[in-house]
């Protein structure tokens, strides 16, 4: 590696959410790209409705990032990137389902990359996961939630009680749904994803036509609170399944049982099950859309394109290793049932900063036992308390201390 | 493509669960391999305790697979392929977590590839995720459960009330503990694969030495069943992340709250999260061990090493579509409270062959509803069904059916 790493010129087509994000993300991550490929990704132009030459960023670029959606002038463009001789990234789900065949050809005809794990559950690496990890490999069936917008609106249905109308509402207003969502409600923008997993994982053409779709506009609030009754949870799932020597690709809402893996995927994630007999059950999940994730995709993609990182690159950090981190805990502590006690292990975590966030007092007389769950506190001081707790003369066992690992916890 | 694609000579040093699994597999898929990559693999040697010269394997191979396990030899061994210049593919976490930074330089200085996915939650493909997805990412933390041994422990201890004891004993009934379980139940098995995960997520040297840990033994069934009453899961947890410019990288027994994603993970299910401003939040979950699963992922690195696939490779099947397929369903049906309501749309499903999974009533008179989950059926049986339902005098609103996923479905 050069003490100055070549660049490697990326012409952006589209700067919308994910595209003004991969302008903004890609100059802050290229001294990192350099380090593990030996160039320095750089952005060659921009193409928006109103600015820039196609042609102009096709003959300045390696690579084009194509992130404009639509399906007529996008195209056109991967097409005449493709011919060029240039990598190409793109986030088009719709080109794909549609045209994929004809890319993917053309791509291996002129011995260029054409890749696209950004028009799949976003940053949720799945695209990579069956090309790559998978390759292969005898895969029975998918399931995958692969539209954000809809599994929010159906989170939101089952948290509040609101109808499909409300909750559709609140979507658009916290951006997670367009103003005309038709596409995603109705199931159709997770039909052309469906129909690229489908491809990728049975080796056989498919296309957003072979695709029956059914959208969640007819599901009701009543529908959601019922099946709760029977332990299920409602949302809108794309199937891949081979039957025989035939597929069945669709999607429809359909409910899970509390155990299945995507039951827990809640507001806008998206989540791909792969099942295999050799690999049982694989699950992916992650952010399905946003601008930074999106754009972490199709960067992801372009470091790819840009070198396949065939080997382990040296470190370039030597951080050191903290002796002591701030953790939430559980406090189990047997107890002679004294009047006084609970007040007195109250003040000795106060004086070591240690907070209380709930106690369960179980049992009497010397059998008693307290069992407190703290905020996150330096463990150092935590273990101090600890230690003062368990030489009182009320405490009959040695107090049992386990980490509590919170979703809102921050060190 | 020629015809008949030259062969990759694959040796394998190892032939116990894994090796085994390695040998069976590859020829299965060594045409769909050839496919995608232009080269056949084949197995060119094997050695075991008793049998096999590395020497002579060395010499035929083009790529090592070590599936051997333990530092002396194994390191001996790696060393030499890669100063042969053959590409390794290791599943050894001990080797890596103590002698990664040596071999992975070797490699490069060599330029040979040095693979190991299966070294951490065997097919969950967190390594090549972190490599390659998110090559330069800044990563903020990781949390995994990266050992399925313990993992199936807490399980079974959570599930049925079980001791510590009784929990392992029955673990190792059923294979998923051996004989002596030490280095699983201690943590230090978690603590080396999170040393390798911590050192790809963070860019810097990291070794077993620095990664303290914490086992499962000391836990009772009390603290899971206290725990429960929080709404608390207890995991045994690798935690890996950045505080300021250091490092905290750890393994412990900890308490989930019920919303986190490693809080679902069961059995011998290993995952990870991975979190970082631009992702938000990335998991991956699948089985951690297992002769099967664990060779799909050393088979995986495999092709990687063959040729990276840089482009999606033409399709080879055409598969037809299916046209009706096997669903379970719910179905909610409005009724007027009549004698024998129940009994008709029982015989309309038994008619066509739907058999009932569940039933609940809820309200009386003209606002009665029946709302039933249904086994697997064809769905043109049970459409056909819903519509004679649907017609009947009694029916005073359009049945409402929704499919349900179950985990025991099978088409």
């Amino acid at each position: 590696m050069s003490d100055v790493p070549a660049p490697f010129r990326v012409g952006l087509l589209g700067h919308g959410t994910v595209g003004s994000a991969v302008a903004g993300l890609l100059p802050d991550r290229a001294d990192s790209i350099a380090h593990v490929t030996g160039l320095r990704p750089e952005i060659s132009g921009i193409l928006t409705r109103s600015r820039g030459s196609f042609d102009e960023i096709l003959a300045g670029s390696d690579l084009i990032v194509e992130v404009m959606g639509g399906t007529d002038v996008a195209h056109d463009h991967v097409t005449r990137a493709i011919r060029a001789g240039k990598h190409v990234v793109t986030a088009n789900k719709q080109l794909l389902a549609e045209h994929g065949e004809e890319l993917w050809a053309l791509a291996r005809e002129h011995g260029v990359q054409l890749r696209f794990e950004a028009a799949v559950a976003g940053v949720v690496p799945v695209i990579r996961v069956l090309q790559e990890s998978l390759t292969g490999q005898h895969i029975d069936r998918l399931h995958g939630i692969v539209n954000g917008t809809t599994n929010f609106i159906l989170t939101q249905m089952a948290a509040t009680g609101a109808s499909y109308a409300d909750a559709l509402a609140e979507a658009q207003r916290l951006g997670y749904a367009e103003a005309d969502p038709s596409d995603d409600v109705s199931g159709k923008d997770a039909a052309a994803k469906m129909a690229i997993l489908a491809r990728l994982a049975f080796d056989t053409p498919v296309h957003l036509s072979d695709v029956p779709y059914e959208g969640i506009e007819h599901l009701t609030a009543e529908d959601i609170e019922y099946a709760r009754d029977l332990d299920l949870s409602l949302r809108l799932i794309g199937t891949a399944e081979r039957i025989g020597d035939e597929l069945a690709v669709r999607v429809h809402p359909a409910f899970l049982y509390r155990g299945h893996p995507l039951a827990a995927v809640e507001g806008s994630f998206n989540a791909v099950t792969i099942e295999s007999p050799s690999i049982t059950e694989i699950t992916l999940s992650g952010p399905g859309a946003g601008g930074p994730q999106t754009a972490t995709a199709v960067i992801g993609d372009v470091i790819s394109a840009m070198i396949p990182p065939a080997q382990t690159p040296p470190t370039r950090n030597t951080l050191g290793f903290v002796d002591d981190v701030v953790s939430s805990f559980y406090l189990h502590v047997d107890v002679a049932d004294r009047p006084g006690v609970l007040a007195q292990i109250a003040q000795v975590l106060g004086l070591q900063g240690v907070s209380i966030k709930s106690v369960v007092q179980k049992g009497t007389g010397n059998g008693a036992r307290l069992v407190l769950v703290v905020h996150p506190v330096l463990e150092s001081r935590f273990f101090g308390a600890v230690q003062m707790i368990g030489s009182k003369d009320f405490v009959t066992a040695p107090p049992r201390a386990i980490r509590v690992i919170d979703e809102e916890f921050t060190a």
